[in-house]
């Protein structure tokens, strides 16, 4: 009896620690929970330094990937444009990865050396990622190198597909020479976030042609500037559902295609990834009966930073709501379902607005409900 | 040439400068812009004050009108039930009214005579706004009741029909009472929203039933309070669609069911009237071309105190969000969007998902969009 | 046991809910630590309601000042001055705080009866609290009222000495009718603060002729709004250091002259009882030298709202500050000091800024340091 | 050219929405006003990036002076401690500042050739600014690099004096080789701010041999980490009382000695150019009488970013405060001021806590109350 005493009373005190976490007017912790059978590794994959055309040295890179929490990054520096190169005459084309590699290596954080293939339209830029040795993808033939890379091992996605420098219209579009690299197994990926840009029209080809979704900052100046850190900004960034937070298991998952994107207040990926890790967010904390009425009180908790868009698809009406309800970043919000009868359980099913599953396609969650006696 | 690379340049850091008007952190004033051919009045027509059982005098009810900038309320004491009546001993049933009307004086505010009609189910409780002598309301018979309030001239609206102290399921229902209080005119409106709560089953009633859409804060201890105001809270309120500010102006407003809802994040409202509020709250400020793209910047300005969630329907494809597009309060908020080729003018349509015109049934609404040249 | 168990369960839980409402950037809770010997007793004694010239019913004075933390208050109407009285007719002038008292019952305030006595100069307002029957003080002669509520056992302060409407330079002066009062010991204490005002010359009064320093809020309409409560303003409060929370204990301490008053960001008090205030509200948590440097971070914790103003008068310099040292409310602030040679154990002392000892005199406060091996 | 046109729009619209980052309650604008005779220039002489031991490529320094307002800087790298060289391997030690001004050209932002002379103790680490070639600075004599700096018409000052690395116990103190140095005219100033830390003694050491007082960030990382700008801080920086703004005029200043230091909330200067600033920031905008009282409400007007810690030195007691008044940055606070009769005209002396002349030494300022009639 003692002993759950304790229990109950460690648990509590747990608990109201968990609570004061949430004490910050921001917090710029990134936090998604696990899905089943898979870590969520947070990972950005296209970063750049004073190395190729960006404004820091790689420790800077570093320090706020640690700031950001994630778990994973890729310094990928052109290959092909070196502005800095009369000052920073670096022959060996690893060297940003290495200076970066040295800096991360007291803390939790995994650099992978990757590079920038830096070409005109198409096939345009693309990133390789996992690379051995960056300094043997420098060669003129577009095709050649990413045989290169991927004799390498490397994971190669394209970037920016809808840049407007390279793409007029701003609408992603496959070339032969895509189709032909996807077709021979080449490119794995495309970026369907870049920056400070969606392309709904890269989330389709993704989807069509069985690429990698793929969400990534492409920062070449501050992080905290370029994203709004102090009012609540986050980097764009990918979420790597592997079997552990290695590198092996990460690119593993990244060639099944087991990814999500969070961007602004999206969440972008396929169905099947994107649901459990929304289901994992959110869960039904207190669920009571206003006295002997069958209005339930139910609250959502919300153990990530976005903030959901849900739009009510069960047959009950809501007492404080018509169907939208908005669970906010780490808070808990409560909502009131007026069931007819009072039950024991029941299922709530939401579509997700701010879940993209396809252009302008939103997936359902259930939410299952057991009301406190 | 030069000369347009000095105007463009000098145009983008007016536009900078611009940018940083919005450094509010909230703001409590409620503004809400007229709609073509009507001025949008700012009304709460029920509340309690100390003279039934509220917990204020009508002096604090004032304060509170004016810094929530209503210009209308009505302080609506229960004719029959009465707490504080051993140290109230009115004899008066106006004097609520009179002591009200008096603080509000000095101040653009006006003070309705109203009275609640408290009743258990059916006809529940109603109240009689515009009314001439509260103290001649005071009779057993409900139906007696509501025709001498007509008599008065009196606009009649049921209150908290979804009330789970008289519907245990929260779940608003006709009764035969009520739809011969419809049939004989003597009710002419019904609360959607009251307090904390709204009702969908209301709303449809309203609907089928040609009633007004009423939304009222019912408010019985302090304002401040009871909606989190130092946390970006409001009352619920109801805008009256009205040639002028007057009485008589908003009594015939009401009468015709010229009416729209604001509670938490919602608009409520006939599609008549909503559709015009919100394309009136929402205007395209600049729409600029990115250089010689395709893709086209247009900045949505948002005068109101709502944050607007709006889905594009548009064909266009959006360069920084699938079809979701929140426009925060207060706020200015940039699109992209590419039109495949530079257009003059084009027009966006958006769902607007939480404006409410049926249960479940969101409006669309038009921006058209001029492009600068 | 099991008792027990569901007693600390819902202790924890209780605890847990108050937690929750820090969840602002500021907090509306008022915590003092406890002195040598006393705890800390927050008091407002001076308040009105509906009852004279209020604007609320004794009910929002509950609510507010279990907002406030309070655990002691006294609505202490005007006996002469009836405004409302044609609505309010009451007989009985206790009837203010049996209404209160009826409110306070479920929580742990404890509302004592008061009134205020009413004049024209001499002697002006006075508050007499701790009185048995408030009917018994309404006679014209001001001697008379002081002796019955004498006669009562209360405690009798003189409020607001400066008002302008009584003294036109707001120079709070004696008269021979006070000194006659203190002199038979029938009037004692003291106003320093009420409301928005601070009286030097009170004070000086109060520390001349041994009488309670005294801080009240003598509000009439509502709390959060006269003192800014969003913003982080908080009401004027007295501490009465009392051997225990109990009225008998709380009207000893005053009797005997043992308070501190909280005014916008200053303590004021009497030395003996502002000083331990002061030093029980700091605490050195953390001290460690900068590695062979003579150089010691030490950290003080401020467990108050109150932002302290520190002066160091110690013979060390420090290496992040002039003399001039700033702890935040409710927060840990790092000073850096150059003790030349390493110690174990020092002294710092710092006169105390925003600490009133008397008009534009400040107290000394020791902290003592051990640092960490 | 158009080509050029959209290179510079799109580079606009990037700059524009990097800008957006500043919508803060806050603002990081730093304002300080003129004195009588004087521009007041914003500096920062100690700087590095990459080209020494900063993380950062000159460009990121120059956004950042842009951010914080700044009207010159330096970059100030070692000349002898050059961790990044074998990736930077520049053999001309003028390169920083040739990167740097090119990003600065299209501002009105100031960059002056600099450098850091670093060595052991004596004489420690001294920057030289103005120089005309870094490169002749590398050299082993240390009163040789004096001399070569001076020749180059240079202004030498004596870096972090309290570095712990380099004096244990933190206690700047002048060596015979900085005795000489300052007699031979090669030594010009001392930082008493460097970074993170404050020194009284290299202060007092400023006024016994005339050297200027100079506040610095000594920047490696990003400033908005390094100073908490998202919470309020600012980098520490030297105002320079110049005739103008361009550089002639500034080293004439630094010479002359005309300077104060803002670090944290304290204002550090000679007082015969810290008195006039403080006046210059506060102002009276409004005093009117209290009706027929003799109290009057003066209204102070901040238009800088510094909190003022004043103190009544006035003969005349306030109605709202003890000695102590805070008068917040860009803010204004009213005072009421008991001044026994009505004046037309009256004087208030404060002693400004947070100004330092010399070690624990406050200033005194006037400030002339004309009452409104």
């Amino acid at each position: 009896m003692r002993y759950l005493l304790f229990v109950i009373c460690c648990w509590l005190i747990v608990g109201l620690q968990a609570q004061q976490v949430h004490n910050h007017a921001f917090t710029r912790v990134v936090r998604f929970p696990n899905i089943p059978g898979y870590v969520s590794v947070k990972c950005d994959f296209h970063i750049h330094t004073v190395f190729s055309d960006g404004s820091v040295w790689p420790d800077i890179r570093v320090e706020e990937a640690l700031k950001d929490s994630l778990d994973m990054i890729s310094l990928t520096e052109h290959l092909e444009y070196q502005p800095h190169i009369k000052d920073i005459p670096h022959p060996d084309r690893n060297r940003s990865f290495e200076v970066g590699a040295q800096a991360a290596k007291p803390y939790g954080l995994t650099l992978v050396n990757g590079s920038e293939i830096t070409r005109s339209m198409p096939p345009g830029h693309n990133n390789a990622i996992f690379i051995k040795d960056a300094n043997k993808l420098l060669m003129d033939d577009p095709i050649a190198v990413f045989k290169e890379a991927n004799q390498q091992g490397a994971f190669v996605f394209w970037n920016h597909s809808n840049w407007i420098a390279q793409q007029r219209d701003g609408i992603s579009k496959l070339t032969d020479m895509h189709r032909q690299l996807i077709g021979d197994k080449l490119l794995h990926g495309i970026e369907v976030v870049n920056d400070l840009t969606y392309s709904a029209e890269a989330l389709q080809i993704a989807l069509d042609n069985n690429l990698t979704i793929m969400g990534t900052s492409d920062i070449h100046g501050l992080v905290d500037w370029q994203y709004g850190i102090a009012d609540g900004g986050h980097r764009p960034l990918t979420l790597v559902f592997a079997t552990d937070k290695s590198e092996t298991s990460v690119k593993e998952a990244l060639f099944a295609g087991r990814t999500a994107v969070w961007y602004n207040n999206l969440l972008i990926g396929r169905e099947m990834y994107l649901v459990p890790l929304i289901q994992a967010s959110l869960s039904v904390v207190k669920a009571n009966y206003q006295g002997i009425s069958s209005v339930v009180d139910v609250d959502i908790k919300n153990t990530t930073g976005v903030d959901f868009i849900l739009v009510n698809q069960s047959p009950y009406s809501l007492h404080t709501n018509d169907d939208v309800v908005i669970v906010k970043a780490y808070d808990t919000t409560r909502i009131e379902v007026k069931t007819l009868e009072q039950l024991e359980n029941f299922n709530l099913t939401f579509k997700v607005m701010n879940g993209i599953v396809a252009p302008k396609t939103h997936p359902n969650i259930d939410l299952n409900v057991t009301v406190k006696k």
